[in-house]
């Protein structure tokens, strides 16, 4: 199956992608022999905290810097079923936003390079009490602007 | 918040829903002390589990017919957070769909009626082998002939 | 199978119980159509949970009262699986002990009152740094004080 | 702290130990922003899956044999928490037993060799529709001729 975007277009540097190779684990698998739909927050998650290695902008600078970063919104089309002992890659990719936000789609392949998965999720940023914040801390500024001048070596595949 | 509707009004019935209460458990709450956001999918299905329980429609009566219900699609809007010891409604909403195919929605209620949040699921059906069944089996479409006609209790709140 | 004690007996008053039922969601079925594994901690942590509500002693007392009870040690014996859409009853009993810890034991039957697991967890009682706490905060003197006059009723089944 | 052993020395040849290492994911981490102590079960989980994938005895050479692993006992002493991003050497060793059955001891040490949890765990052996087998399947036999003989090569760390 095809990839279809989530994000529309918005003017600005090119998005920022990783990727990460991960087995399955027999306790995700759930009573059909496939991983349990629900894993699939977790394994969204592992390609979040993949971004964060790789560009300092994980939960603890985040959170180091007074921000938390709630999930918003959370999205899954399940394409093909992933088994146990499968191993698969996971892209993920940052899209361009001005806001206190981020935008992040994901992509599974499985080992014949299929598209088992896809998906989106947006976070806004709040401060330690709870507020939501309209501009985002003064580290994730610089890297936007770091982002927006091409500075930034997107890590790929 | 106010709360937006996913599925656009297909010719049919009205919707079904049914309603259970819950409490949030010590396993389910995250580092920043409220529910992580991938233990929704487990709230959600529990609420599919509840359509099933008052429908005859788990996946139990669809297993024994020959048919798996995969989720094709999983989607959440996480509007406020719910915390350790919350009691919460849960409502799911089974949408009229003509086809082999199961539209269902669900919105959560914390203890003072705020929604916190809001999703959807689209299921497909299988056969046991992996293949998409274009028809239900005998079984639903004699739950939606019950359905159409009116002659279904929707159990609510 | 019989029921195995796990804790010998100490001089000091009768253990407390509480029982508490629970049906077995679709989540936490593995490959294998049985309750997975590791999902008895959850179970035991609810038991614990349940004590709590029951007296006085739940996560939120000792946390105000700057302790935190860390498990030191869980074990579970299985003797018979659980499976999707059993309703158990999970009896937690807390032993005497004097010291500032926690000895609590777990049994599971299912619903033909047959014994599907027993087990057994210690916890410690530390402050908020992570200090070993040789006495226990002064709410829980006064709860094991009662304790040991017979003064508080043991909710049972 | 000093490990200490949980299984009796039995008759037979050394036991075999593998060794894997693993980041604590954000999704693991409970609300005192340790690894919830359920967690350690997926652990001791992927140590068993390592054992299987370097010496055959993998969760799917069993069943292709007619048979399962069910859990009979799990164990866990927890003794230093585990935080999160914390990187840790998971060591599974494999104790001699003649039975259809599987006694496995584990160690979890810390970014600076601290030994944080340590466990067992004993498998015994049932057919595909639950029988306790009383002699275990051909190939596993083979194995532990082999084991017996020394002809296996413990993976090491």
């Amino acid at each position: 199956m095809v990839y279809k975007p989530y994000f529309k277009y918005l003017d600005g540097p090119p998005p920022l992608s990783v990727s990460c190779r991960r087995m399955v684990r027999l306790e995700e698998v759930d009573v059909l022999g496939i991983v349990w739909h629900g894993r699939y927050a977790g394994y969204f998650e592992d390609g979040r905290e993949e971004i964060g290695r790789q560009f300092g902008l994980s939960y603890i600078e985040f959170k180091q810097a007074g921000a938390l970063l709630p999930i918003r919104t959370l999205h899954v089309d399940y394409l093909l079923p992933l088994h146990y002992l499968e191993t698969f890659d996971l892209e993920t990719t940052m899209h361009w936003h001005e806001a206190a936000r981020l935008n992040i789609e994901y992509k599974i392949f499985n080992s014949e390079r299929r598209l088992t998965t896809q998906g989106y999720s947006v976070q806004m940023m709040i401060d330690l009490e709870g507020n939501l914040l309209l501009e985002a801390p003064a580290f994730f500024r610089d890297f936007q602007k770091r982002w927006r001048l091409g500075e930034l070596t997107p890590c790929g595949y």
